[in-house]
């Protein structure tokens, strides 16, 4: 074949892929449909029926056997002629004899001949010589399974195309079925491309350009819950060529289905399209759908190729969204369903026109109401889908959705698990994860969800009903009080508790050794030093700007005064990476990447909880925990905290407590 | 050891087993939980991440890496210094220089040193001459991600006992998190007993008295959906000593739990609880719960054994009840949840006080309602078990549920699944099958669930509303009409519209080569005689009744004619099985069972369907169905029908249209 179709393809300047007109889901997965000879392309296997739960039925199956496949005593006790017991009363008991007019039988047992009926043994009456007498008649087929009471052998069992449940296989043995046809499992090879992309089963140490190939065990895991197998084959590089050799292998093999991870975007190095052009047939370039929409369907040799995005979030969406539904089409199955439930949305939410958007959402249940709070929308954002409830969908001809309204939204855990959701919106503090693992342990145990804005975005939050709870740790210099002198302002319609997770230690977080010798907040307008500052409405942030005017030090004097990061992780992972020499944090975040720890000012971090919350369990449960030695053992050892207020309840003036 | 546990059982006399007071289930599973140290029973297991998935974790995990591991475009487009195009607008383009102010980056790439910020490639406007220019600034950090905005190294991923997702997987292996503590699956092994119990495996063909052994599978399909693993012995003889010695045998191997199927009950066979006795120590016989009470479960080697009952729809409620929640308790996993659905029963259900009862429904969404009828309630009835779509339970303090009644489903479908039900309620017809398997076969397959109560019962379910079609055939004798004269009687206020299905030959079933040379209804008096009849109702009966009378029999002068079946087919194997030598109803039935067949009759076979669903996507679908010539085909090749009239709307007085 000439080469001609990768002309250009090495040339930086050469013209990027343009996406075709994106198209919704539904017609992208039509056109896949209609490209593709299902009837050709999947085979039936026979099936021994014990191995056969969770396939799905080729032809109609019939019974072979009858079931019960004999008259059979469906009582513990003795089978009779009922005719003969006719007349049986308690003025005049009947005499039973056994082996002669009755017969001893156990529940399942076939009935003797020229029996019946069954007496259970209750209604048999011993008396002292041990004769046995009834004091009623029995009627014909009494307590008696009669022959095909539950199947008739030739009656249709199960029909075509219907999936396999535990119960149908007890069935289809019981009807002595001890094969089925059934729609082979669809088979599916995913090719990781990219020359950044590292092969996880090498667990490499990524250097600076380099990520972890992941999205390969994200789709195969996913794909076993739909009933597929699969391959992945080991990481390909951005050469056309090599891709070309990768997905031409995977066609000719038993695949049905091949999907190439990342590649299909417009950059200059992504050569999915081209490579599926020179094999095939595009069907569809761009979908209509965020994240999600570098997505590629094209056809080639009968079978379907995918170019799923290279960021988790979009192909998730293209692996949900795309191929799911087309292999349970191709294997006959009904597309995986997610339960339904109208949430409440805690926070107006934008979206662009002409894309179907859809959004990641932490849903927890009060009271009545399920709240649902979006993940931010990063495409590259791996741990809002591991946090995230539930998913909701702007559709295309909207703008957004308005805080407080109501949406239908799909559930991604059992609805009962909502119950067992914590929802925390605040600042954002190290004794959560630890909270949250410990809830965890519980016999009961409960899911913190965490979303980290910081103290003035979680009273916002408070006020929204978006939280739960809200940690805070907001420092009024003027009172010389925490959280407290803040209420009024911010909260004041919402009844709250205060209770106190830990006291702890800000200061300067600097370079393992601390080689630029900081010592105090004098040392951040040294022109040599980059500080690194938390964003507007952060407790920390509040903090520093009131040790800064009670030094007399002006924030534009500090070099790095405006960058801002939202989490002490963060800031400290600024100061590791050396994008910074310093920033304000806690002890606990410069421990944890081996930094030094310059100490500052102590303050109280509190967990603030609506005054109406304070019956439900998971409150309950929680403040029940924060009394505990253990936990109190457990944040003390995180180091940088005391813990002498931890689950007490705080009141206004208390400070710092001694 | 002593043999004196055993003292007694093979007298068929002795004293048979006494339930323990039956105890509620949460009762049952809170002994079972408080005998057993799940920390010493339950050992955790290192599990490559990407192997992981469906597995829980047995302890924190934090990052390894951080993700994204290095500042990235988010973008395609060209990296800058945001402070090098400030300034920047459209009446003052900025020019830029690639390799020296500007570079060009892929969506992913690693920011090249010294730049902060990505402009879009659209934003880019290259000049006629090639030079790049701006118009407007970029700020720092704008379209890049930074190092660690996902997921920070060391910080929390995800907490103990979490079930691992695919996301997770994914976000594991992103984080450089290549190995991972979970807990082992819990091991179960399987121990079927019985003498009766012919092992499947053999592919056996069951002598009367036998039955094929199915409920191990019913439990090891169910045990892999817990993330159990299972293994099954042979099946083990009504022999105590080698009941004991397979129990043993399994107690010793590396299972943390023991089921032992059937002999739970109190039939003199029933050696499960001597043996447990023998072993350890009992703690439960016999739930409050029906079916499933002869449910035994003890303790022993610090491992959990549970005695199942026999019958299959008691031993799923003792798997799903008892077994299913004490496996997710081993494994720390959450236990398995129905989703709940609001469903309206259309038919009174009595219960017995004292005893919760769980009910198998047949349920499908007629507008905004979902109704819901209960299968009967027969212990052996596996054909119930594959049609519901969900169950319900009568509470043990409930002496039933009214006709009409609200209450709270367990889905066994996913819901949308519901609204592809089709209920039919009525006479029972083959073509039914026929129809409910081409159903299947559509591109938007519905599902037939059928409940077979005679035409008489079907209209009832009309006028309560609980059934979607009806199939009927009336015959009556006065204007010679079928269906339409008992509409007025039965459903006055329920306007229908009667589709018929085909004209089917109703005849006498004979057994094969009529050795009793049975020619018409005069030979059912003969006293060599013996007829089996259908039930009070059934079509079948009346057209009966109607040729009796015409031919001036008396009904009594029919010996069996009080012995009534349900449907054809049960009829059919009455003659199959020799219990009686002839009975009314269709050629499929005859031929299904390779008997023979005296054609006596046609009568025309109708479905109706209440008007107001006649746009509904289900009547649309079987209507459209049947209008088809291959459906024609296939049912005039059943045998014993005509299609002339398949199809077709039908009008009072058209009898059988010709």
């Amino acid at each position: 074949m000439a080469k001609s179709y990768f002309s250009g393809i090495n040339n930086p300047m050469a013209p990027r892929n343009i996406y075709l007109h994106t198209l919704p889901v539904p017609e992208a997965l039509e056109r896949a449909r209609a490209a593709l000879d299902r009837a050709a392309l999947v085979a039936t296997q026979r099936t021994p029926t014990h191995e056969a739960a969770g396939r799905v039925t080729a032809a109609p199956i019939y019974a072979h056997l009858s079931s019960p496949p004999y008259h059979s005593a469906a009582m513990d006790g003795y089978a009779v002629r009922a005719e003969d017991t006719f007349g049986a009363r308690e003025e005049a008991p009947l005499k039973l004899e056994p082996g002669r007019t009755c017969f001893a039988v156990n529940t399942g047992q076939a009935l003797p001949e020229n029996t019946n009926a069954v007496i259970r043994i209750e209604d048999i009456i011993t008396r002292a010589d041990g004769a046995l007498e009834i004091e009623a008649a029995a009627y014909p087929w009494m307590h008696v399974r009669r022959v095909g009471d539950d199947v008739i052998a030739t009656e249709l069992l199960l029909p075509q195309n219907h999936l396999l449940s535990p119960y149908d296989i007890g069935a289809l043995l019981t009807a002595g079925v001890w094969e089925v046809d059934t729609w082979e499992p669809i088979r599916l090879t995913f090719v990781p491309t990219g020359d950044e992309v590292l092969d996880f089963t090498t667990r490499p140490t990524p250097q600076p350009g380099q990520v972890v190939e992941s999205n390969s065990q994200i789709f195969q895991a996913l794909a076993h819950q739909w009933g597929a197998v699969t391959r992945r084959v080991p990481p390909v590089p951005d050469d056309p060529e090599r891709l070309r050799a990768a997905v031409q292998e995977a066609l000719e093999s038993d695949a049905h289905l091949v999907v190439v991870g990342a590649g299909s975007s417009a950059g200059s190095k992504d050569f999915t399209r081209q490579v599926f052009e020179s094999l095939g047939q595009i069907l569809v370039h761009g979908l209509a759908v965020s994240p999600g929409k570098p997505t590629l369907l094209a056809v080639a040799q009968g079978k379907l190729l995918v170019g799923a995005p290279g960021f988790p979030s979009s192909a998730i969406v293209c692996f949900e969204e795309i191929v799911a539904p087309l292999v349970a089409w191709l294997g006959h199955r009904q597309p995986p369903l997610r339960p339904r439930k109208d949430v409440k949305l805690t926070r107006k939410t934008a979206s662009k026109l002409g894309t179907e958007e859809i959004l990641r959402l932490a849903v927890g249940t009060c009271g009545e109401q399920a709240l649902a709070t979006p993940f931010s929308r990063g495409a590259g954002l791996l741990s809002s889908l591991t946090r995230a409830q539930a998913l909701a969908r702007i559709p295309a001809n909207s703008e957004g959705i308005e805080q407080g309204a109501e949406l239908e939204a799909e559930l991604l855990v059992p609805e009962a698990n909502l119950e067992r959701v914590l929802l925390h919106v605040g600042s954002h503090d190290n004794t959560l994860d630890l909270l949250s693992n410990e809830l965890m342990g519980l016999a009961d145990p409960y899911r913190l969800v965490s979303t980290h804005v910081g103290s003035l975005g979680g009273l916002t939050a408070l006020k929204d009903g978006s939280a739960m709870i809200s940690g805070c740790h907001l420092f009024d210099p003027h009172s010389q009080d925490f959280n407290f002198p803040f209420l009024a302002r911010y909260v004041p319609d919402i009844p709250l508790t205060l209770v106190n997770l830990a006291i702890r230690h800000q200061g300067l977080i600097v370079a393992a050794g601390n080689p630029k010798d900081i010592q105090g907040l004098a040392d951040l307008t040294r022109a040599d030093v980059n500080f690194v500052n938390r964003q507007r409405g952060a407790g920390t942030r509040i903090l520093l700007d009131h040790h800064l005017q009670q030094t007399g030090i002006a924030p534009r004097s500090i070099n790095g005064y405006q960058r801002e990061e939202h989490t002490h992780m963060a800031v400290a992972i600024n100061i590791s990476s050396g994008a910074a020499d310093c920033g304000l944090g806690i002890f606990s975040a410069a421990r944890a990447l081996d930094l030094d720890f310059v100490p500052l000012a102590s303050e109280r971090y509190d967990l603030l909880i609506p005054n109406h919350l304070l019956d439900d369990p998971r409150i309950v449960t929680l403040l029940e925990l924060l009394r505990t030695t253990r936990i109190r053992e457990k944040i003390a050892a995180l180091g940088g905290y005391e813990v002498y207020l931890t689950g007490e309840i705080m009141t206004p003036g208390l400070g710092l407590g001694r």
